[in-house]
């Protein structure tokens, strides 16, 4: 074994960076029999210097980031500040000073991943971020070697812990969104601005990650629709629940059927309480592979947490002190199908569609003209109301005539692109029968 | 891209040889992409030539094996014979001419992977084996790789679809297991001879593989304990059931608690249905991690096939060539940690226990002495029988005094060594009260 120490810099020492320098410490001879040369902490740059950060040499800590990924000895930088700047800086200083890069930051390879996989092989490094997406499950790697022989057709998953709390504790107790926001917050799942998770931006710039390995092909941020879950109600959920479904927020990265074109996009769905992803409860993450031989593979896990992704960098850090050694590089960016990537419009999708209504007879043959004007196949219609009733439907076992002689329509289509779909939504809010379309969401999993 | 082509010879041509085949000609622009140059197959061995193999130029097939790994210019050698020679024998020739190895081979590796390892590492060459175990899954470099800076405390889960098809359909229709077993067969999932899967040698083939690879530790087949399905029935699945159980052949590999030794068996086990392997239905794999930092981590995908190992050997493949054009080598054996492996009897689990006794009272005192005589707790006690219900306990639903006299006396234990457990179950044999032990089972998974 080499006796002269890999050098790591660790940018970075929240919940995660402290976790790392933790087992980089108290696993150090397990990590250099792995690595077959010892691994050092050269240095720990921090905003904060004054916080006491146990177990750490004070002597490492700096507040000057950019001097330490200049100092020009430093083998591997570790960045796990998170957002767009400096960590760009950063990381493109450390490449050109020589070193690999691990990153855990979703939300800068998502912006800007190319331009780092460029600098990255400019400079004959590695770049590394298998903590960049859910967190402790191995993923980015799966995709990227595992997997690189096959042809991967979709990427379907839960890969936002936060918003899978909430709809989880939605869907069991039956609190509204807001109540379970704040469960969430005071459990410490949701940030106290929890908008990058409900909204969707954390999961939309997985799915631009995950779209890009799995297609070979660039995805950008602003190519993933995203739809958060901040107006999904508890009416929603229970009338998911009616259909032997629950809701989710699902990340989806498809391959087009001709094959010519990928789609990515995130927002919730209802899926059936048989799909596997349907029992990913509380803050886990699970993610579907589909591949043309591998066939269908499940990958499960938590999704982030300081033990959970300081496991996902250090794996990365082994990889990439192994190759310093070996003068070897790992994957870099693979980018040569040039895929184009379709708006959302043309994603093949069902829609539940809860409509509210005038009580009155004629309504359910109104709006089933508009789906049929639009090409979309209706596959169940509940109707909760007393005028309508004689059309044909059952009312349901929750029925409830508004006081305003008001009811409601619950439609569930079969599958049809979602331009027309949500065409057909437009049209609908247009009748006048129509007072007001209470939700739609789409049906996935099936 | 470098335009002379990687050589690859493939050895074997069945079910897996010729998919790999089918796949490196109708994707061969994709793999030439991913790997950095075209790859080309440069020879097929076989045994039978007579074979039509379509789309395999007749004049790549050989039945002569060891010349085609002799020739030279092979960069990788794709081996998908199965069993010990003369696979062994042609990997180590592959070796000294300079060919990186890729095999799917779990026989030959349990048996003798540190050589191979060493062979590999003696001509710097690779060897990748990821479909050695549980096909599709990517699960051989997740260990390897991913979780390599991490502490792997267990690996457990189903790893031979053959078996977990039959005690699916035992469970589901209730057949016996000859019955479940002629059903596999007739479909496809049990070959002929099915005694490699029924009686838990694949399975503890791939548990030998998995322990060295998760423990940092040479574990050699004979050192899993193995036990098969065979004398699983219909009744042990009834008894399952009403523990809210189901039973599913589980390869398990653990650290001991005090982390100073390790385990690895495979045996039939009751696990709750709340558990997600109890979900893992027909002849699916899923394999949990449990790591120190990341948590609980799950694999879920097909575990054998034509299609589904192809992809894992030509996953394999695109590393092994692209390590050849950069002369990087991918990770070789990792044991350093030779950590004892210890029998099993000092692995803790819990017994289900079926015992036929005599119906009369003053049995289940008896027994109860036995099981505390051995520092055994017991969880449970289910007494089936006339005599012996005065004794205390509630006769199950069906309960069945036989013509004889004869009752049954059903016992789940707490948690204790399986060598505790073991001479219980002696214990209880040499009662006169005692006519036999119908079976025991050991429940995991809680």
């Amino acid at each position: 074994m080499r006796t002269r120490p890999l050098k790591v810099a660790l940018l970075g020492c929240g919940v995660v960076g402290s976790e790392v320098a933790r087992i980089m410490t108290t696993h150090a001879d397990d990590l250099a029999a792995r690595i077959g040369a010892p691994v050092e902490l050269a240095g720990v740059a921090v905003r904060r210097p004054g916080r006491v950060r146990a177990g750490i040499d004070p002597a490492l800590v700096t507040t000057d980031a950019t001097a330490l990924v200049k100092r020009g000895d430093i083998d591997v930088v570790v960045e796990v500040i998170g957002g767009i700047e400096p960590a760009r800086g950063l990381i493109t200083t450390a490449f050109e000073h020589g070193a690999s890069v691990v990153s855990a930051n979703k939300a800068l390879l998502a912006e800007d991943g190319p331009a780092l996989h460029q600098a990255a092989e400019a400079h004959g490094a590695d770049l590394y971020y298998e903590a960049a997406v859910a967190g402790a499950i191995p993923l980015v790697r799966p995709l990227r070697e595992s997997l690189v022989g096959d042809k991967v057709n979709r990427v379907l998953g839960i890969v936002n812990g936060t918003t899978n709390f909430i709809l989880d504790r939605m869907d069991t107790s039956g609190a509204g969104y807001a109540e379970a926001l704040d469960e969430a917050t005071a459990l410490g799942y949701a940030e106290a601005d929890p908008t990058a998770d409900v909204e969707g931006f954390d999961a939309a710039a997985k799915a631009a990650i995950l779209a890009g390995i799995a297609f070979h092909t660039r995805v950008s941020l602003d190519q993933v629709h995203r739809e958060g879950i901040t107006e999904v109600t508890a009416a929603d959920i229970r009338s998911a629940r009616r259909m032997g479904c629950t809701v989710k927020l699902l990340a989806i990265c498809e391959r087009a059927q001709d094959g010519n074109s990928v789609t990515a996009r995130v927002h919730p769905a209802m899926i059936p309480l048989s799909h596997p992803l349907a029992s990913v409860r509380e803050a886990y993450n699970a993610v579907f592979v589909e591949a043309e031989a591998a066939g269908r593979l499940m990958f499960y896990g938590p999704g982030a947490g300081g033990s959970p992704t300081a496991s996902a960098v250090l794996g990365d850090l082994v990889a990439a002190c192994r190759n310093k050694l070996s003068g070897a590089r790992g994957p870099g960016e693979s980018a040569y199908t040039q895929l184009p990537v379709s708006p959302t419009g043309q994603a093949v999708t069902r829609y539940h569609i809860s409509l509210d209504v005038s009580d009155k007879p004629g309504v359910l043959a109104q709006c089933a003209m508009v789906f049929a004007e639009h090409g979309v196949s209706i596959d169940t219609v509940r109707q909760q109301g007393k005028a309508a009733a004689p059309e044909g439907a059952q009312p349901g076992s929750d029925a409830a005539t508004g006081s305003d002689g008001e009811a409601s329509l619950v439609v569930v289509t079969h599958r049809a692109t979602d331009a027309a779909l949500s065409a057909t939504v437009e049209a609908l809010r247009k009748l006048d029968t129509v007072r007001g379309v209470a939700s739609t969401m789409r049906v996935e999993g099936e």
